[in-house]
């Protein structure tokens, strides 16, 4: 392997938002491998990148089946050649007008919804629809048992608009390693397995049954009876997915390029030019074993220098210090030194940025992605 | 007063950002006021708006002198007219090409500084500076007494770079109520000052002296021997400086309209289309005597439900709840029902937006600022 230039990194402003193809690409391959294993099709999520030609990257180089959380993914996705998109956010009446637009222009676009309020909606506009199920108590959804699951399907059947259930194991996230993972994927199958039987034994056809979550698409060891897994964050990982072993620190393919610009010696600081605007506010990390601060700090060619880490984030500032507990010193870091910062969450750091600048693989170029956002 | 005409409300997809002109202008006059009793000029800060038409009524109507955090922030604002920007962020040597460049095209950009090294740079590219000065030990800056200041100054007037020195008492945020925060506006003073005096009785020239923060801006009684007062957020407020009795809740300018999406009614959740994505990850209200949340609900015309909150914020999911100890019963809001959130922090929800949608005043229309972001 070549040692990719790495000289086009100099003129880059900082803060400026960075990404590794190569580690990209691996993480892409390492689930798809898996979902091609468990005999389930993929539907990756788009949230995290938001970028045509990472999202491009994630379907196998040409518009596949994704996932969105807003309606403005939809209509950028859709324009880039994507036909077949899950909105898996609650369906509010309102955006049932764009829904209809997309899908009057060729997109077949599904949404979700969890009460019978949105299933008439859903039904007299005739927009298909998964019923979301409840599987751990996280967020939204019916418990596979509730009554309602059964009703809802009946409006949604009478106007041919019922294509199945999904879930989403939101609770994943606090448990560490793949076992705990793994019982979380079997809770995932086991209730959208039981509402698409519930369904069926009522007369309702149910061809859709779609489960995911990061950590729970990465451990799961049997699918049976599941059509279709979602995740997205793990195109990118980061220190939250690191910090519950679903990835390892040097499979995190984003991070923050970042220039000292002051130090306070007495107090062991180095201040540096990404504050919570460039990293964003995100402290997934603070609940976990291993508290990574704002971000985890790396020199300028990705070295992770373990004991720092960007300890606070004033909007265009960051603090750079030891960990609580390190053993010193704190490093020699002169103004104008560049760090990368590693993200505790690739969805919200990304989301701070609008373009994404993919590092020279190889003896190659280093290329702009742009990113988007708004709803 | 007429009662404005919200019907377009109706038609905007949420969630969106609001802004109640009528508040900020509010706003805006008080500080206004406030410093011409104290006989100083105002540099507002820009990186709160970061808006050409929001920015444009902080300043009177008229391109006038301002404060920014990034160099995008000097360029754009400089395209609009401005010519006289303090950039207070600490320079990055790497940096000094863009300033260069602004100052070419007849931007008075003046940069901030606290080593010897940033000043060796600056003086070498002749961009004239502020030295800045640590007033609480909040973040970057030399103590008045630290004799590193004399040096700094020696190096910028041998080039004819120094312009004086500045600060930020960034701690009189964790601190509530006029008299508290007069007395850091004190300190911001006394320090500043020394730093100046120290400068002058070593020969070398000091003609701007800076302070501010938004609590010691308006809260300051005296500014003796101080040149000029900086603050950002006071245009829109937030829920942070409400929470420190900087202003009342009814003078929040900013909002995020969101529509309800679902329920869990044996938890008392209400889902809606807010998320941290439109809200912004910031807990800024955590650490007050009244935790907010990820903000606080109104109905869709902004009248507070003073018992709701949105205790938890996924990308694009948050959930709205009864406040702890608050009696219920939770109000029906049904699917479809619209809300507005106000922001803990007005920057960081701001950040999360591309544009401004600016409530009619009496009865005209509804305006759209644009935002931009990026360094």
């Amino acid at each position: 392997m070549m040692t990719p230039d790495l000289s086009s990194l100099d003129a880059l402003p900082t803060p400026a938002l960075l990404l590794d193809e190569t580690r990209m690409m691996r993480n892409i391959a390492r689930l798809a491998e898996h979902a091609e294993r468990l005999g389930v099709s993929l539907r990756p999520h788009a949230k995290t990148a938001k970028s045509v030609e990472a999202i491009r990257r994630l379907t196998g180089g040409v518009p596949g089946p994704i996932t969105v959380s807003t309606l403005a993914e939809a209509e950028v996705f859709h324009d880039a050649g994507h036909d077949d998109i899950l909105y898996a956010v609650g369906i509010a009446p309102q955006k049932l007008g764009r829904v209809q637009s997309l899908r009057a222009r060729g997109c077949d676009l599904v949404v979700i919804l969890d009460s019978e309020a949105q299933a008439q909606a859903v039904a007299q506009a005739d927009v298909p629809a998964l019923i979301e199920i409840d599987s751990d108590g996280h967020r939204g959804g019916l418990r596979p048992d509730d009554p309602a699951l059964i009703r809802i399907g009946r409006i949604l059947h009478d106007s041919g608009c019922l294509r199945g259930v999904m879930t989403h194991a939101g609770e994943s996230y606090s448990v560490r390693g793949p076992s705990s993972h793994a019982e979380f994927a079997e809770q995932e199958r086991k209730a959208v397995v039981a509402a698409a039987e519930s369904l069926r034994d009522a007369g309702l056809p149910c061809p859709v049954v779609s489960v995911g979550s990061t950590p729970t698409a990465h451990a799961a060891r049997d699918l049976t009876g599941v059509t279709e897994l979602r995740a997205g964050v793990y195109m990118f990982f980061d220190l939250v997915m690191a910090g519950i072993d679903v990835c390892t620190v040097d499979d995190i393919a984003l991070s923050v390029l970042t220039t000292v610009i002051g130090h306070q010696p007495t107090k062991g600081w180095t201040m540096i030019d990404a504050g919570w605007m460039a990293l964003s506010r995100d402290r997934g990390t603070a609940a976990q074993d291993v508290d990574q601060g704002y971000g985890l700090v790396c020199d300028e060619n990705g070295r992770v220098l373990s004991d720092l880490i960007v300890s606070s984030a004033n909007q265009e500032h960051g603090i750079v210090s030891l960990r609580p507990g390190a053993d010193g010193p704190m490093p020699d870091l002169p103004v104008g030194t560049r760090l990368r910062i590693l993200p505790n969450h690739a969805c919200a750091t990304a989301a701070q940025h609008e373009r994404y600048n993919v590092l020279p693989q190889d003896d190659g170029a280093m290329q702009t992605w742009p990113r988007f956002g708004g709803w």
